[in-house]
């Protein structure tokens, strides 16, 4: 038990990130079931959508769960709206200013956890008054810092910056990593790439099976003059490394990337013109698991690497 | 004690990078004095400079010391001589093909440990029969692979591809995050950017000190049509920076580069025109420190992090 266990009321520190298109009451509610913290993706929903989803996410499991909501979120109001009327408890929210929404989902007795990617961020949280925090490094997948702070660079930095209790993102899929995050200084460990990849999963298997195939260099962060994203190897990302090679403009980008292009990849399963969004990590999987399996898999590495005793003279 | 103290005789599986402008006989000669392997870097030395400190290290140290060679050095036949008629046996070689010298260097009774930045190229020095590999990570400073596969994941996939002694570089500078690294799977951490920042690196001060100011986002890795390298902020890096940006080539930056731009940032201090090079862990270090210093804290915290105890249900 620690803060991060008491806050969410879970069994296990590991929290599923709420990845837009894999993200959905499946997932969430198959993590929640085991003993971690399932979190919806309300970045890839309508409001109608997640509305659905949340009713799903409830009648599949008695376990605390929660809505990943980036604040960038056009509809964002009815967003919220429909996670108090459903009686949600948990939020993290992403890509924004934290002070924005918190105090209010407080007062909705809400449970909020911001997502930032450096100390200046973190310590701006500390000031909105969040109840957590998940620092994610440059190896995760889909949206990213521009920093560019790896996971083991940026969890020591956030450690000493705040007292807020700190859940490590990036690079992280296995019993090991976890407890590498947990002897930096983090106290819980959000997993998405390898969530991303299980049964339950919303994603196309087409992307799953193609993202279970990949290897070291197979992923790159690119479109960092618009928002810096991690993106797997495809006809799409070389068009956008070419462009960017050339020294492409952000308006230039985005209009070579249009509309709907991650739905198109990993909903999808468009490998060719698709927007495909994985993390680093995704190289040390090859098969594809139920979240039973992936969680039983974490827990028993990381019990069995707290074990080993690595004696200096 | 593991595969890592016993192959260089060691007490602590800690070896400090050969880092060009930093790793002369100060440094290398109090890093094996205190129980770890210390480097010269001959990559910024010519042959007879690099002969003059091998000999004034010999003076300095009773104990285990190595020499790093960067493998595209012009005069590398003079000075792989130069390692032997030196009597000098531990050799790290870097950017190159392990397969060029490695059987020449075991003839002369050398060990050698070749660093890599990917599993390929792990699998590579396995069958060059290298003795041992570093593994270093995105977050490393100065030259880099072209992956960017951070230190988090490199390390496990890295682990599962060979069974070669395994040294984790990029991030580390603390107990925390060498312990993390063994957790990862390595048997041993390579340290640069904190011995680069030491009283006794032979970088200039201005220089150390400036590195003690950087914060997280800080450092970037740029010049990636070339040979991507990680930079610190300054004007120099700026108009790599913007070059870039509009679509610059190789041949445009190697001539905006120009000639000695890392020995004008780090031996002589030119925070405005020169190449900075350091790590991004640099963010985490306010204070110069002497290698013992170093050393000591590092084996302090490895301690105690190693008795903490992260029980799950």
């Amino acid at each position: 038990m620690n803060r991060i266990t008491s806050l969410f009321n879970i069994k296990y520190p590991i929290i599923q990130g709420g990845m837009a298109w894999c993200s959905g009451w499946r997932l969430a509610s198959a993590v929640s079931n085991n003993g971690c913290l399932g979190l919806l993706g309300a970045g890839s929903m309508t409001p109608d959508l997640l509305r659905q989803h949340i009713q799903k996410c409830k009648a599949a499991t008695d376990k605390p769960f929660g809505v990943n909501v980036p604040l960038m979120y056009p509809q964002i109001d009815e967003i919220m709206n429909i996670i108090v009327e459903e009686g949600v408890k948990i939020v993290f929210t992403s890509a924004g200013n934290p002070k924005t929404w918190t105090d209010w989902l407080h007062q909705h007795d809400i449970t909020v956890v911001h997502v930032v990617s450096s100390s200046n961020f973190a310590m701006k949280c500390d000031v909105a008054g969040v109840d957590a925090i998940v620092a994610e490094g440059f190896e995760a997948g889909g949206h990213n810092g521009r920093d560019e702070t790896t996971t083991l660079c940026l969890i020591p930095s956030v450690r000493a910056s705040t007292t807020l209790p700190l859940i490590a993102a990036g690079g992280i899929g296995t019993g090991q990593s976890m407890m590498a995050a947990m002897i930096l200084g983090a106290e819980g460990v959000q997993i998405g790439t390898r969530f991303a990849l299980t049964v339950e999963s919303s994603a196309s298997s087409v992307f799953k099976d193609y993202c279970l195939r990949l290897n070291e260099g197979d992923t790159k962060l690119l479109l960092k003059k618009l928002s810096p994203t991690r993106l797997a190897t495809n006809p799409f990302k070389k068009i956008i490394e070419e462009a960017e090679a050339r020294g492409a403009t952000a308006a230039e980008l985005l209009e070579l990337i249009g509309k709907g292009r991650a739905r198109k990849g990993i909903l999808e399963g468009d490998l060719e013109n698709g927007e495909l969004e994985i993390g680093q990590i995704t190289a040390l999987f090859r098969q594809q698991q139920t979240v039973a399996e992936v969680i039983k898999d974490i827990v028993e590495d990381f019990k069995r690497v707290s074990k080993l005793n690595f004696e200096l003279e």
